[in-house]
């Protein structure tokens, strides 16, 4: 039995499928696709894994597949990477009704997306997404980019698949440092807006690290409702999506600074929320209670709550290259309590308190 | 006094403003921007021309401005003039607000309307085309693109723009050569849709030709009234703005089996659209004076009438890339009669009597 989350996007809606073996069939896909032809975009750690069977399914049905496998890790989400999806494409000859499929976590999704955004104008993709980060997160929503070596992210679109597919059982697979890189995001959703659910994740932590099948699902089917809801009311985050960045502005920062790649991004997120809160409790919105709360749980999820070293300077030259910038006054993700996420700005010895609280050096 | 066309597409309508010195002020632009700050996308032809004075102007307005100046040449709009363009923004910091500029004819317009889409996942952007060709065709209707080797136009976007000037005492300074290259396009109405206004061209190509002021002011108008109808009906050329590239799926191959640059892109329409006419003929549409009023009106626009001879298989080849391939067979635009375009595929033996009627090798 799979859980359905629709997208009510107005001129794109689409359905997120969850549940245990998905990938065993292409029922879902199939009346999606245009012509009966597909390109699925991957990765070395994922081709191995699932391509095959993938590719085998689709040709039961008749339906051709090129397959396109990038190396894996964020620093490859570069335009080098991209520019291998449209040389492929284009030697084969893909067209405009040829679908896109992302096959793989995070980094291939927001790649894939991008590549179907702009290959010949815009062709249709389906989200495959084979880690947790990916299933709660980054493949919902339509967000799609790649880095520059200037700033994470900056070039991209946004542009919504036509479906995505959350099979839980590829998490099977999933190495438990990946594991925990996705619970940073579940954790997110708790600390926006829904307390329920982080007063949830505090009792159930143990069992998801375990691996519990019924909770997994039941968190990501969550994660899914409460991004769909967001993104619906604002697609192209002109106010309240951007509450979805809590702990990225910081994090983004952390990614740079250490090189892409070097820690993953989930667990860039987990610091930088710490940091998020650090700085929610210089203003005077959480107490040292709530600040325990949120770094107990990070660290029972395996995530890192000390942000490394960088130096207060270079954390804000890199913040500063942030896309949440107006008029050069970063807009940031605090929280007025657990729960109750908000946009505002952070005066520049919030900035401070928050990472010599939060940073390794301060140690 | 200046003319507007209203681009009347649903989520994002637009002007198009034309007339004589519109450069001299920018009382247009000011209530478009979202922050007082834009990025001016120009390159070295034009930079010397009209630079200084639009930032000038924009500074007494309290508008910040960065020049970001290009090579001149459709052989520069790639992924390396693009990236020239983000990397100037990151370092200057341009934020989701800023106004992208495109000041420049067709390839600058592609390029910055291209970059506007993706920097941070789309920010605004007003078009200035200061040739013939991106006044009548290129800057309105939001396709941007950049060339990929392996084909042209290939990576893009429909992004609109918030504004098109069209300032016809630009077209003072344009070289005959790009003048003729923009009627290439101008010639295009006529014969889709228009054929009033096909035969006031015969009437008026002499005195167009001759650069008077009140006819090339007249045709514009009624190049962007047409370009504007088709493009409001048909945003995403899911059917019937695919007219507008009549002669271009013939006029890509001559580009890129020549060598982007070689010839200019409405140097390659005008032979394109003659070969689309032979092509048109030989499906027993057209007959041989419909065949000499389409060469004879090219010709006297001082365009090309004879495409190089590449070879039919090249031809061929370089046509099956184009981005009107459905399901392995090229969609090409073709004519009923003079006037009366429509969608349709070509037998192989019509694409051959087309070629060798008119290439150069069969002369």
């Amino acid at each position: 039995m799979s859980r359905i989350v629709n997208v009510d996007i107005d001129h794109a809606p689409y359905s997120i499928l969850i549940g245990q073996d998905l990938l065993s069939s292409v029922e879902s896909i199939l009346p999606l696709l245009a012509q009966k032809r597909v390109a699925i975009v991957t990765n070395e750690t994922i081709a191995p894994l699932y391509l095959n069977g993938l590719v085998a399914l689709l040709a039961q049905a008749g339906v051709q597949s090129q397959a396109i496998v990038l190396p894996d890790g964020e620093q490859y989400k570069t335009w080098d990477s991209l520019n291998m999806i449209f040389g492929a494409l284009l030697t084969e000859r893909a067209e405009r009704k040829t679908t896109l499929i992302a096959l793989g976590g995070g980094v291939i999704g927001d790649m894939t997306g991008f590549a179907a955004a702009i290959y010949q104008r815009g062709v249709p993709f389906i989200q495959i997404p084979t880690t947790l980060l990916a299933q709660v997160d980054s493949s919902v929503g339509g967000k799609t980019a790649i880095n520059h070596p200037l700033g994470k992210n900056m070039i991209g679109a946004f542009y919504q698949p036509k479906l995505v597919l959350a099979d839980l059982t590829t998490l099977d697979t999933l190495p438990q440092r990946e594991f925990s890189a996705g619970m940073a995001e579940v954790i997110k959703y708790g600390l926006i807006d829904d307390v329920e659910f982080l007063t949830w994740l505090e009792q159930n932590i143990v069992g998801l690290m375990n691996r519990d099948k019924e909770l997994i699902a039941y968190a990501v089917e969550r994660c899914c409702q409460n991004k769909a809801r967001i993104v619906a009311a604002d697609e192209k985050e002109t106010g309240q999506r951007a509450l979805l960045n809590l702990g990225h502005t910081f994090g983004h920062a952390i990614e740079a600074g250490l090189g892409y790649g070097t820690w993953l991004h989930g667990e860039a997120v987990a610091a930088g929320m710490v940091l998020a809160a650090y700085a929610s409790r210089a203003l005077g919105h959480l107490d040292d209670a709530d600040i325990a709360r949120v770094i107990s749980l990070i660290e029972r999820a395996g995530l890192p709550v000390v942000a490394p070293a960088l130096g207060l300077e270079r954390y804000k030259a890199l913040m500063a290259q942030d896309k949440k910038v107006d008029a050069g006054r970063i807009k940031f993700i605090l929280l007025r309590a657990l729960g109750d996420a908000y946009i505002g700005e952070l005066p520049e010895v919030a900035i401070d308190a928050a990472l010599i609280s939060g940073c390794a050096a301060a140690k």
